[in-house]
């Protein structure tokens, strides 16, 4: 990733502090609140794919659409981290306590609803109805691949192709808005706004194929959450899948008591891993990953080669090697 | 309210039918939420004040931009609902069953914020980003307000400053910034602008003011939820305000155990009216009330008397002397 965010270094810099500005309130417990999720760290992925998007167009506009752009972005995303982290009672994000493990669910829920509010408030900054439109369609994606995936929770008969759908809609449909609208404000080609487009969004599943995988493989303090919290939740993703299509009945019966039922002992995790491993489902996710991934670069065949393009092959390449 | 309501009868029809429309998704769930929420009633007070206010600037553009409005606001509205139930844990609104009772908290969360993303997408389709500036900032002011309220909860001290930031942040608002929509997609007069801004602003206060207070006189099968929400939350409002600041030292002991400590029994809310009624709690709040419906009254001295503007009049009439 090194590429891409030195190529980025000095705009994310911008983002960052347009963001700080923008989380001032007359209500000091929300400055607080969304400075604390803020300065969790975090990869600001999402930010970099929509500023290298419209670097490698060339963008060149003084009125800085795309800080306004990127900080909209990584906001509509932090505020969905907010509700998320309610809706799963999670603990730990990031190595650190959840919002709403410090100040409770009440608070945390409206400080999502600030966020999302002020991400649309700097999308009108953009001045681009092509980009509130494309940005605002994503939200509503990523709300209804959140319900879906509830849905599915306790599901271990969900098919690929809903886990699919429910990735798609969670995090590619964000990872594509923030690629396409970094071209949407740098250029009116249209194949190259599709390219972009197209590229955000098999990233976009690609990433979260792997990082589903890390909640079987990863360690706690390089994960930054729990290890084995969506195992805990009942939640499935494609290991899981993999393990259930193929299993024996014995096996199948484990992972409905323990994912249906939620039934589970100390030991089951360490039993869910053994399964996943027995058939290849972490590889398998992997392999998956690996051919969105192609795909995303394929999309940004039509580009001349450069800097910037180098960058984003590179993040493709990053997002379905990282073990962590 | 008939005036106004059958003066916008046509259009209000429209904005039912889009938003139902909106409402479609590929997840079941998200349709039936929102279908239950939806047609549970309601006023649609705040689409009738957008599509009024356009009327009465003779709004005539065959691109519907009212009715995509209009409907934007109500969604706002409606998701700002689903959150608060959740976040104050209610079980009954306008006579039903609370969305979070029949489907739980995790669910109603991520309904509300897709709601929330369809309401920007309808705002987009104005086309207008003076629309989207406004209403992007009501949403935030509205979030701001909830928070500010949520750190009042339990405080019979707050002033009546405070409370009245608290209400002009969650509910004067979007009142404000429908009028001022219906307004901006209408003329580039800038007085008419502001004069339907103040309208809908001072509107707002009265209206919040008077629901504020009927949580202490109406009784439940009128008001459509539970009587006493707000005494048994802790809420303050001002007529809480108001015999706090006149209270003798034992009245003060009460409202201490009853709204800070929640430490209520089942008389403390008969006991809580009395004390109200001691020191004319109810009637001074529908005083201010009135005194900020006549501020919204004022407003409109510029425009030329007409249908519509009497309309407007009955409404801000209406908003301070209903009693359920």
């Amino acid at each position: 990733m090194e590429k891409i965010i030195s190529l980025s270094q000095e705009k994310l810099l911008q983002v960052n502090e347009l963001i700080l500005e923008r989380m001032h309130s007359n209500i000091p417990l929300i400055s607080q609140i969304a400075k604390y999720i803020l300065s969790a760290g975090g990869k600001r992925l999402r930010p970099i794919l929509a500023l290298s998007s419209s670097k490698l167009l060339n963008y060149n506009n003084s009125s800085n659409q795309d800080i306004y752009l990127a900080s909209a972005v990584e906001l509509i995303h932090t505020a969905t981290l907010l509700h998320d982290d309610v809706v799963d009672n999670s603990s730990k994000r990031r190595n650190k306590k959840t919002a709403n493990e410090v100040w409770g669910n009440q608070i945390t829920i409206l400080v999502g609803d600030f966020l999302f509010s002020q991400a649309f408030e700097l999308m009108v900054k953009t001045n681009s109805l092509d980009v509130l439109q494309t940005l605002s369609n994503a939200s509503s994606k990523i709300a209804e691949g959140e319900i879906n995936q509830l849905q599915c929770q306790s599901k271990p008969e969900t098919t690929t192709e809903e886990y699919l759908e429910i990735i798609t809609g969670k995090t590619a449909k964000l990872f594509s808005a923030a690629c396409k609208s970094g071209a949407l404000i740098s250029t009116n080609n249209i194949d190259q706004i599709k390219a972009l487009e197209i590229y955000g969004k098999e990233l976009g599943v690609a990433y979260q194929l792997v990082d589903d995988a890390l909640d079987y493989i990863s360690e706690t303090p390089k994960l930054g959450k729990s290890v084995g919290d969506d195992f805990k939740d009942g939640k499935v993703s494609l290991p899981i899948i993999i393990s259930w299509n193929k299993g024996t009945k014995d096996e199948k019966n484990f992972w409905t008591r323990a994912i249906s039922n939620l039934d589970q002992n100390e030991n089951d995790f360490n039993k869910a891993k053994e399964l996943i491993n027995k058939y290849n489902g972490i590889m398998e996710t992997y392999a998956l990953a690996k051919s969105y991934s192609q795909k995303a670069v394929d999309a940004l065949s039509i580009f001349e080669s450069c800097e910037v393009k180098d960058g984003l092959i590179e993040v493709a390449n990053f997002t379905t090697s990282r073990v962590n």
